[in-house]
């Protein structure tokens, strides 16, 4: 038998950066190619925050180049705050360590581990150390440095650290090299772009592979940053209470007031009266026993919820709608952002757009976009809690067809905003199954699709009608030339008659006995700004109305005429001539709305 | 504008237990209900892989009260080695520290962070200091800890440390308090049904809620303990080498022989001559060019797989096939092993079965049994490979029905064995998108699914035989009737013609002009035993044969006989009587295989 004292001697203590190393795809670098996507995410989502924090349009530079057979150099540049020398290496060269994750409010970054892991990645495929640049200002000279991660202890080893001369003014630059393919540059640019897409203050210029590519910036306002809050009492925990009452020099209404959010003088003292205690009292020298009443006391008082719109920055309807029109030219898009709901004391805002037609696939399952606190999430779509929430809903109801996820030409985005999204694992892919986030998902959902149930209505009953009318009018001109023969007169012209039930715009050229006569008749319902083209050897002197222009084009006439008609208006021009040549009709948005009738009868 | 220093001020280092602390959910604690089982999985896992080591046959229990409104007491005791006094605060008050991490062997822990999660999480909740006993055999006293962490520095907090005596001479007994509830009670006994199949040599009693469960051992072997390997040439990363260079005191050659598996002598010389370097340098002195040239050569060179059958314990295709035919009595059940496979340098092997009928439900998609390192996995079955992997194979070409995942009455297990199961997240709830596993997994499957349909179509030819057997029964006794009238001669007895047709067995009583007689007619395919009763007022006397065995009961006679039927064997017994009574068949397994005809002209 193996004794206690031969398993003991395996016991040792794992350092975070040992751990990671051996778990890397916990942070997303499973694979070289998805490292080069993490690295760039996890930089340009810092730059972003930086810059931010420091109110700068964000102006950035992401630049991925083949240095040797499989080793590519990633650089992300930006134009923020820059950070202090003696902060460079550990923000580079430690896991867990950072400025956001103490602080309750919204950001990309919360973990202190993404860029850090990047560099650990680096030096673990092909050994060659972090190059930062740095600079925080004009009095200050920029500092360069070469940054390495001692695994054993996760502590950074600076290998190079120098003052250097730097065009920009503040702003940092980091250079990272590792073995790598480009195989997922599809999804890099989808990175890109919809990080533009709901960053659109920010200005985003790529160099990969030596193709350019600009995102530019279409609003000049940076978003307000969001502000740290204090803890909301309805989301502590036992163990958190008593560390913050261990370590405060407060008395114990002190210590509600000013370490929570939302609690005011008065809800202080009703909270300090319920569990019998003295407001006076050192909140340090509360027992166990008395800070078990006071957290259930704390969480039966009513308190409003956390102030969102402080620590909380959601994109707004508008942009949403945009963003996504822009990029795919929707026959239908809505937005909503929804009020802000707490779920284990944190706040969180949920985003929802949906849009329908214009360049989406006609078929397949529908387009699903997820963003958390801003930033576009790639990968582990069916471990993510949006996912789920979209498959929860019954679009059926809603006239999509749906097989788990909704089919057709349809697209769904949805952004969830928090002071500390529940991400499924370190390389925040998705969001874990919080009931709560769920459910706020799917209520949006339902709002939006049945809004799109009212415009698949209408825009269904417009098809049914036009198929009605397009049927009527098939069998209009069969009608006309048998009324013809009964009567033994002339068959009647049809086309106004169909212009009429079809809604539409009728053009009728006519040449008989030496005279050409064009008229427009607009059977749409509403007032059409005309512009009448016609280009042949007539020369037309006689018009009437003349045309406003007539240009001479080798042996034939151009001639322009305009016109105004108000629903059901006409207009006619008539003159000597031999007719033929083309007609054109401008002004008209849909050119299936014009139907043009030839009676060239000379020719 | 902010400037650099005021961000540099919310700079700060995480502890890596407040990183968890926040994100608890990455450990497997999202929820009170969660956290109960992700506890208990984690203590009985360690205590698995503890009796392993010390080839102990695992006797576990598991207990869970509760204790207050909302509080549960979560126990788990074992019959292990125990765990050295000194060891134990670590053990159970540090994040990442352990025993497993840094060996590259198959076994259930492997991250060092498991347990403290649940010292952490009840410290966050009730703020409970855990319970541990220990004791590591006759001649050293057990000891009684409390224990909590300090979250600041991830360092443990030991509130109290006594000798005690108890009457176990070696084990270990950890005791966890905190918020939860029992909703997951289902998932905790499927968690412990699961871990009793593929731990065929365990022994565990559960005391849950009041309720006792016991998973008694179906074998008494130990299974035999995986062995730690070195790394293999294949597997390893630039920072990885040249860390292990840095700290050698060997020569070159000694080096690659000594610290890597598979590598012997001569590929040593090999390897050495490939980079045009003397054996005898000492490795420390490789320069970063030379790593670098010794890491391709490394590579390079063909060397054969990792050592699998040392370091991975497969739980072995019979073992499973029990295990799941005790569980589910089906119809169909195979199991198969894969040969050793590598990905990334870590050797792995992939179990599957396939079962099918029996206790599973007839519709809905088929049940997925996901097991990693002989542990099953009971959350996140959306974002498992394995799942992926189910959902790739093409079940229709076996005559499943499939939507994603396959439908109908079938069950699939798959066990991943690995020196390092690569987890989506720290609460190694799903196995990561690593292609190499998922094509074994796909293997393994199409595999058994060749057998499936095998199976499928040999039971609907069975089926469609009797199906048409059926039909041709139905219209016998229509003909015998019309060919009777025909004649105008008596009907015939069709019976013995159905039960040719049909194969079964044909018992024809009759009683005419006072004598009784019984016939057995064998149409089956295969020979049968069979016991003939007959309950009845005639007492037989001169039956041929004579029953072996007469009974008086009451004022009837109950008679035995018995008799061996070969296919298409007959047997007869004629006696005086008035017949009548209960006649009974025994022997068959199928009372539908049996016809009776009976044939009473005297009543």
């Amino acid at each position: 038998m193996v004794h206690a004292e031969d398993l003991a001697k395996q016991q040792r203590s794992i350092s975070v950066a040992e751990f990671f190393e051996k778990n890397k795809h916990l942070l997303g670098f499973d694979s070289p190619t998805r490292g080069v996507v993490t690295t760039v995410k996890e930089a340009v989502d810092n730059a972003l925050d930086a810059c931010e924090e420091a109110q700068v349009l964000p102006d950035l530079f992401v630049g991925i180049r083949k240095i040797d057979r499989d080793i590519y150099r990633i650089t992300v540049e930006d134009n923020g705050p820059g950070i202090m020398p003696e902060q460079v290496p550990y923000v580079f060269g430690k896991l867990l360590y950072g400025s956001r994750f103490h602080q309750i409010k919204q950001s990309r970054g919360q973990q202190g581990i993404g860029i850090s892991a990047a560099v650990l990645y680096a030096q673990l495929t092909t050994g060659v150390p972090a190059r930062v640049i740095s600079r925080t200002g004009s009095r200050a000279p920029a500092h360069r440095f070469e940054l390495m991660i001692r695994t054993e202890t996760n502590e950074p080893d600076v290998v190079l650290h120098e003052e250097i001369p730097w065009d920009r003014i503040h702003g940092t630059r980091v250079e990272i090299e590792f073995k790598s393919t480009l195989a997922a540059k599809k999804r890099l640019l989808d990175y890109l772009r919809y990080t533009a897409v709901v960053n659109p203050h920010a200005r985003i210029r790529a160099e990969i592979d030596g193709e350019e590519y600009l995102f530019e910036r279409v609003v000049n306002d940076v978003p307000a940053c969001p502000k740290a809050i204090a803890p909301h009492p309805h989301g502590i925990e036992f163990g958190m209470l008593k560390r913050m009452a261990g370590t405060s020099d407060q008395t114990l209404e002190q210590f509600l007031v000013e370490q929570f959010s939302r609690v005011g003088k008065k809800t202080a003292e009703e909270i300090v009266r319920g569990i019998g205690a003295d407001g006076n009292m050192p909140a340090a020298s509360l027992s166990a026993e008395q800070l078990k009443s006071l957290l259930e006391m704390m969480q039966a008082t009513p308190i409003p919820p956390p102030p969102a719109s402080q620590c909380l920055s959601p994109i707004g309807e508008e942009l949403i709608r945009q963003g996504l029109d822009k990029e795919f030219q929707l026959d239908f898009v809505r937005a909503r952002t929804r009020s802000s709901r707490v779920f284990a004391g944190h706040p969180f805002v949920v985003e929802a757009a949906l849009g329908y037609g214009g360049k989406l696939p006609s078929d397949g399952a529908a387009q699903i976009l997820r963003f958390a606190n801003r930033v576009p999430l790639l990968y582990q779509q069916g471990a993510c809690a949006i996912t789920a929430a979209v498959a929860g809903v019954n679009w059926k109801s809603y006239n999509l067809s749906q097989q788990g996820l909704p089919a057709g030409p349809v697209l769904i985005l949805v952004h969830v905003a928090s002071t500390n999204v529940p991400f499924t694992s370190e390389s925040k892919d998705a969001i874990a199954a919080i009931p709560e986030i769920e459910r706020e998902i799917v209520l949006a959902l339902q709002d939006l699709g049945r809004e799109l149930k009212t415009f698949l209505n209408r825009r269904d009953k417009n098809r049914q009608q036009e198929d009605r009318a397009r049927a009527i009018c098939s069998i209009i001109p069969d009608i006309a030339a048998k009324v013809s023969e009964i009567t033994e007169r002339p068959a009647i012209d049809t086309a106004p008659i169909e212009g009429r039930i079809m809604r539409r715009l009728v053009m009728k050229k006519r040449t008989m006995d030496g005279m050409v006569e064009v008229s427009v008749h607009n059977y749409t319902s509403g007032t059409v700004d005309l512009t009448i083209y016609n280009l042949s050897p007539d020369r037309a002197g006689d018009a009437d109305p003349a045309p406003f222009f007539v240009d001479a084009v080798g042996d034939e006439y151009n001639k322009i005429w305009k016109c105004t008609l108000p629903p059901d208006g006409a207009w006619r021009v008539r003159y000597h001539g031999r007719g033929g040549g083309t007609f054109d009709l401008r002004g008209i948005d849909k050119p299936e709305q014009v139907v043009v009738v030839d009676c060239d009868i000379d020719a």
